[in-house]
């Protein structure tokens, strides 16, 4: 039995994980993200405990810990080098474990936990194997040969910092034009907002009013019903996912990719323009192209993915 | 020994190598590509017997043939899938070969062989290793754990066709903005070309006219000499290079990029602001960053390819 840790800004949450990626009980508490590394801790600790005891388990039947976390982790040193809207700097986060565990501790960027856990669950054993996840940023994870590929130094697989449009709307990297940028969930809320501002007329406009905000879901929902300038939105955001997405294939010509993340369950909708306009543009057109999917484990992907890192490591 | 040959769409090269990846002896034919492909493979296995011949060497002393081809191969089939700019399809290249040696042939994409050169020669044994030629397009060739990085289908890599700039200029693989479009030596003579144009006044133009001709050297030429327009050019031609370079860097996190083709004889004038820029903009800001340097092989990186990697299939 494996425990699967996935540290958000917003969310803590835990799962117990059998030893082929089936949750079988979660739980979460919010991060507080303002507050101390060490409390931060404090309740992750605790809260393992309790996902492990409302099991009926004892801690000694756990074999491996996995915690996902954001920013950059060493996982030899067992530290969180750095995260960027949780406090930690260099912090020993497997020590801390290790005071109450006796299981081997594993550490992932959260990024690469998400995407092993698509593969382990959604990969059809690919010989490689792509994760994107459009979210506050564009995340990803890329799976070769069974293993997660973090580059030289272990912080590889940025995709969503390759160019899109250099020059263009600047990111939190420093650097204009990234893919980020464009084809987060946080730019699709911005191009609905500019484009409602352009045409309060619009039924993206009556949605957000309603609702009384404007997510990632409002031009999708309207675009459905036919709204012009949500189907314009729409198009243009599915574009710049896809360009995206071009690149990525013609780099790794997955066998699969999946696209997780909140918008990914739009489904076929948002899907199948992708998948059109990628089939396309790939520079491939000999062999058989990448399978392209939506993710199937959403939230749980970062508690699967952190469990089965840690598995492969025992 | 072995025998390495670039098969290129204006030269056929070929070398004869020793097991370290250096080349003992080398002639060239031009591949004169409007031919049959039965013309063009009867030259090659020509100019490989008169290759091993002028060494004073028996062809059972060979113990290994590697090709390199533009396009797509099947190495396991032996034949050339298709090129773009010589006539092959579906060519069964191992079995020409075989009619006329007993060692082993091994076919590589061109781009993919001269990377793994640069590699064998000039990589320091890099975890993660990645080669960008700007040349004609913008190739590449990704080395991870010492073995060519080609995607699940044989045919990735193709690092020139990621997105730069979204919707600007169209790209022969069809997408309208690949960094290819911007960052190759093709694209470098246009920007000058456009300059020129618009700047009558300017160094580049007497440059041009001087030598009748318009190639990759013209504006950095005139731009060492103080040319208001030529250092617009350069600039701008090194940020397109440089913004990709980001990009490769954001995903593959390398302990060495290699950057090769004609325009890397620029040396540091070239490569100094490439690595200021990409050191901006990498997300990597905690870990040593990747090594970025010219290539050092130039026109015989494919031929050390080929044969080293025909070498690691024996």
């Amino acid at each position: 039995m494996l425990v699967g840790i996935d540290l958000g800004g917003t969310n803590i949450a835990i799962g117990l994980v059998d030893e082929k990626g089936k949750i079988l009980k979660q739980d979460s508490t919010p991060t507080l993200g303002k507050r101390s590394a060490d409390e931060i801790i404090d309740d992750m600790i605790a809260l393992a405990e309790k996902v492990i005891y409302d099991a009926n388990l004892s801690k000694d039947k756990i074999k491996g810990i996995g915690i996902g976390c954001p920013g950059a982790v060493d996982n030899k040193n067992g530290t969180i080098i750095f995260t960027e809207n949780i406090p930690f700097s260099n912090y020993p986060i497997s020590d801390r474990f290790k005071e109450y565990f006796d299981a081997p501790i594993h550490l992932e960027n959260d990024a690469n936990a998400a995407a092993y856990g698509e593969y382990i669950v959604n990969g059809d054993n690919a010989g490689v194997f792509v994760a994107v996840t459009l979210g506050t940023g564009v995340g990803g994870g890329i799976i070769i040969d069974g293993k997660i590929f973090k580059g030289s130094n272990g912080v590889g697989a940025e995709i969503g910092h390759i160019p899109l449009i250099l020059g263009g709307i600047e990111c939190g990297c420093g650097q204009k034009g990234c893919w980020e940028s464009y084809a987060s969930a946080t730019a699709l809320i911005n191009q609905t907002k500019i484009a409602i501002t352009k045409h309060p007329e619009s039924l993206m406009n009556t949605i957000a009013q309603k609702s009384s905000v404007v997510n990632g879901r409002t031009a999708f929902d309207a675009a459905k019903q036919g709204d012009k300038s949500a189907l314009e939105v729409v198009e243009k955001y599915i574009e710049y996912v896809a360009a995206g997405i071009v690149g990525i294939v013609n780099i790794f010509q997955p066998e699969k990719v999946v696209i997780g993340g909140g918008i990914s369950k739009e489904g076929s909708y948002l899907i199948d323009p992708i998948i059109k306009f990628v089939r396309k543009y790939d520079y491939n057109q000999f062999f058989e192209p990448a399978k392209i999917e939506a993710a199937k484990l959403y939230n749980d992907a970062g508690i699967v993915g952190a469990a089965m890192a840690a598995k492969n490591f025992l």
